[in-house]
């Protein structure tokens, strides 16, 4: 291990944390009882109303048990994937027989599917039998292998069941038999990162090198030259899977990051998702191989991003060209995309950086998008979701402009391109693993959740932890620690960025907290008895945040923020005007109240503002006349609450 | 003639009004010496560095004189008919023999490359022979017949040479059998407009109603079911010019101003500069035929443009998808279209509902559009131009964010689809055609510009009118009247939207100007002697405008304007960094001062403001810092010069 890297932090694993938070528990249990089911007849294609998925009938005709033409997105069977990986980790933290046995069936029916070399993919078996990796750049072959390496993974951890494992691992063996440098090889890479981050999960599963190997040579052959999408481009005669007709152009490297050897990578470009698997992918093997300069290239990407890349939201990409980034502090909040599939993946991304150095802002921004971006995504049905998830919305211009055509008012339902909904849950159902991490005699607290967990600490000590908090509403956190074998070690508790004045107490007895802080977490360190309580108050005021000055977009603009909560202001509170007539007033202080009628129960914040009413307007089109103001008290509810009472106006950043 | 129709009022034609302003003389000089010979080198692929237009070889090779595939755009030949119509213009007001000389040869070639039945195309006759009038909504097949009868009424005015004149009637004859409702005759009209007002002025030139009645057809016939469009794509099996794979989906009728019927049409939708002709050629018409309904729906879009979707540059199209029109109070700054040709096209449209109607609003976005959008749209070079005209440019995201790729932070030379360069040269080489018109016995000064005109007013009375104007930097104008048959007669003169406290003496006794003003024109009747002098003042103060209330791009913000012309605030003048940091103060004056160095001399703003500095702000990407502002003073400059200093940020609206 080299001097950058501290020892590896360990993540405490789903099925040894329980979550019972009062706020995260519905979501959990929304995902286990309605998402899952949901997603399980989509894929089934008997959801009334829903565009058929077909991905189960691509796996029966690919197995020979069913007639028929192979139909959906290339990457129709990452749908399938997905679907498992989310069943394993809810099987993790909550048995149910039934859905076993429902995702045992799927998994055979995979299996059945397989080639006899191992290899798995039902659009080039049923529709492209010759072409097998001959279009890395749009195909998503390794992706969704990748995707099945995670399911694989994950129901093995939650089941002990080996046969999509092993599966898994002979199409990773054959995939490492066709990849390399090797003679005979094919040097090449997916177009859309993922089998990266699967391998090391593979590796983890199963112990086997060769899988971690063959992970650190897909990131380690990306950006090589000659570029291998350029010359596979070439090979095609210019053709590629979304046209019809050749394309003059080669393909555009950025957007796959293979513009230039990922450790050379200074800033975020490129396809957002793409771009953060592939930074997971990197944290993880800098972790297991103590690989600096890859570590490095993690730090300043995750820089960019985080400090001139990344909406207040936890939402990146910039841009719905490409799904992608932009440029340093290019944020626009109307014609922003910001994917829910990316916030996702930057959770990955700073879970990752959060197990290489404990530094609280990884934690923060995890938090960040967790509670913000990814969970605005769904609606609380369990059924609609938003892949798009802007900071301005006018309903009128998604509809008569456009530019905006992608930035939908309200969640839709399931799509056909079904990327966002299985991601949210099987983040949603594989939260446990978020909140803690484990380095040595120390155990990281990163989430304040309610819930219980059993750690092992280094040197054979274990303990028990149950924590209750009153999170996003208010910042009260207890952990009772039980250490089963008792002894002294560290808790390391993490001191958000949103709260000035965190206090801790021990027992009752305060903690000096500027004594013990070190990266954003404090460090209590003594030897616990049964039943030693832990208390974190965590003030929360509403807070008026403003933007960086190049950040063009938010300038003369406030967001509104409480603990890890961004606010909204939607039209149905606030008079039904253009927002844009809207004029927070900083000299008087906001006010937090608990609103049980809202939405299932939510916080909202009022204060006051003056409203430039368009009956005091007197001008035309454009006049010299100026704007009379009254004054109103606005009403800004938690943005993951926006868009779910009808179409209307939404804003994060008003004017001050 | 119909009650809400006036007595339509003729234009002073081109050949009797001289213009010898000191503003707009230079720009008249530029298009004469610089703009129509590069054009003709350029159409004759001499310029070295421009792509090849191909445009005359292409009519050589219709012709049958040289060997060779048709190039470039399917409407390539519009751009010889638009060379031809300003060289027409030119030689009205500024004869020049070797000029016409090549104009001739030019003509000579365009007539041999026509067909024996009339028809004129190179691109059907060269490329596609068998398919005319197969593809009227992408191909541009009438659109080019229009341009080149446009420029035969031109030409033919300033020189009397009928020859393209006679050549363009043959064509209008061969369309006249071809199009129609009757038995065996295609139903239809083109996807983009510009006939129907070529018409007319075909019908002017030859007297020949028949051209009119043409005219009218294709007017009345747009938007009747079943859509011609529609039918049409049906029988190429979805097959359309721009892709070589059939489209699933029908054309889109509201791009094409074709999915109702024009005279029940209320709002503008699709294409601007397709609108904007088809708006002009109703307008003519409803002038020709004094129909109401047509009338009604030039009033009612003519409103909808200019109070609900025009910037306040003049400029129309808030969206390069389509190059269109979007909703009610979309006019985005930093995404806009708002191309040159379009604002040229509303100069049409303003000109010809002047004639219907005598209401200074038409001549005030008339002066809007061609003091800022118009003369935007070229460098001083008479080289360079500018499609789209911002309102907002930051030449980072131009590059860096494709939404915002179309907007370009200086000037590009000649484009491959070269519309707006030879559109500039037609309008600024007719200038005098827009200053004036007579009704009966009144003469409408409509621009003040210095110059010198003959009228003709009803009953065979004949003025000379010498004007002198300081505009746009100073609001004196004054005019000289000789009768040359003296008799009584009115001078009606507009008084200017931007001016809140209009004078006007004759020979120096004041007007009560308040008696005589009716839709913002002053109307001064009297018997004129050889002598009499009008003396306009214009007091041009800089003022800060602000939007409507639903206009929320610009909530917040205020425009500088003096007089006609808008102003813009560029980075070069103003500290170099993000504009949006820069905060106009409402409480204290601005100046206005001529700054004789900048760009040829113009009249600069300056003013207070406040700058909240980079260096003041100690948050991160976000936080709760408040932003400190230093005082500073501002430099804004007419918004038609910017981005002739290299490039930097640029914006119209600006904090306030």
């Amino acid at each position: 291990m080299k001097a950058g890297i501290q020892t590896t932090g360990k993540p405490v694993q789903l099925e040894h944390v329980k979550i019972t938070d009062e706020f995260w528990s519905d979501y959990v249990k929304l995902v286990r009882e309605v998402v899952i089911p949901y997603q399980y007849e989509t894929l089934h294609d008997r959801v009334p109303g829903v565009e058929p998925s077909h991905a189960i009938r691509n796996f029966r005709i690919a197995a020979g048990e069913e007639q028929g033409e192979f139909y959906g997105f290339v990457f129709q069977d990452s749908d399938v994937a997905k679907w498992l990986e989310a069943v394993g980790y809810s099987l993790a933290v909550h048995p149910d027989p039934g859905l076993e046995k429902r995702a045992d069936e799927v998994i055979d029916l995979v299996v059945r599917a397989q080639q006899p070399d191992g290899y798995l993919n039902t659009f080039f078996t049923v529709k492209e039998p010759g072409k097998r990796w001959t279009n890395l750049t749009d195909c998503h072959e390794l992706y969704c292998a990748g995707h099945m390496m995670e399911a694989a993974a994950a129901y093995y951890r939650a089941t002990g069941k080996r046969k999509l494992l092993d599966a898994m691992c002979r199409f990773a063996d054959h995939i490492a038999e066709v990849f390399g440098t090797g003679e005979g090889q094919l040097p090449g890479y997916d177009g859309h990162q993922e089998i990266e981050l699967a391998l090391v999960k593979l590796y983890q599963a199963t112990g086997v090198e060769k899988y971690l190997k063959l992970a650190q040579y897909f990131i380690d052959q990306r950006g090589a030259e000659p570029s291998f999408l350029t010359e596979e481009w070439k090979k095609r005669g210019g053709l590629g899977h979304w046209s019809p007709v050749p394309s003059k152009n080669p393909p555009n490297l950025s957007y796959h990051q293979a513009h230039q050897p990922v450790r050379e990578q200074e800033t975020a470009v490129g396809h957002a998702v793409r771009a953060v698997y592939m930074y997971t992918a990197m944290a993880d093997l800098a972790a297991y191989t103590g690989d600096e300069s890859l570590f490095g290239a993690c730090r300043r990407l995750w820089d960019n991003i985080v400090h001139k890349q990344m909406y207040i939201t936890g939402g990146i990409g910039s841009t719905h060209h490409g799904e992608a980034f932009t440029f340093d502090y290019d944020l626009p909040n109307d014609t922003v995309y910001a994917e829910t599939c990316a916030s996702i993946g930057l959770i990955f991304f700073a879970s990752r950086m959060l197990r290489l150095e404990a530094r609280s802002e990884y934690a923060d921004v995890l938090e960040r998008a967790l509670y913000n971006t990814v969970i605005a995504g769904m609606a609380r049905d369990g059924r609609h979701f938003f892949y798009v998830n802007p900071l301005e919305v006018w309903p009128k211009a998604s509809r008569g402009n456009p530019g905006k055509h992608h930035v939908k008012p309200v969640r839709p339902g399931w799509f056909s391109c079904a990327c966002c909904p299985p991601n949210v849950a099987r983040l949603l159902s594989s939260l446990g693993e978020y909140l803690f991490t484990v380095k040595e005699k120390t155990l990281f607290v990163h989430l304040y959740m309610g819930g219980e967990a059993e750690v092992e600490l280094d040197g054979g000590m274990t303990a028990q932890l149950r924590m209750a908090s009153s999170l996003p509403w208010q910042g009260k956190v207890s952990l009772e620690v039980t250490p089963v074998s008792a002894d002294n070690f560290t808790l390391a508790l993490r001191l958000p960025a949103w709260c000035s004045a965190p206090q801790v107490t021990v027992n009752g007895e305060t903690v000096d907290v500027g004594a013990c802080v070190r990266d954003g977490y404090a460090y209590v360190e003594r030897v616990w008895s049964p039943g030693d309580r832990v208390e974190l108050d965590l003030p929360m005021l509403p807070q008026l945040v403003r933007s960086h000055p190049q950040l063009r977009a938010n300038a003369g603009r406030v967001a509104i923020q409480r603990g890890p909560l961004v606010y909204a202001v939607e039209e149905v509170d606030n008079g039904g005007g253009p927002l844009s007539s809207l004029v927070i007033r900083k000299d008087a202080p906001m006010e937090a109240r608990f609103d049980a009628a809202l939405l299932g129960g939510a916080v909202v914040i009022e204060g006051p503002a003056v409203l430039e009413e368009e009956s005091g307007w007197s001008g035309g089109l454009y006049s010299a006349s100026e704007k009379k103001g009254v004054p109103v008290k606005f009403k800004a509810i938690p943005y993951y609450l926006w868009g779910n009472r009808g179409e209307g106006e939404m804003a994060v950043w008003l004017r001050e």
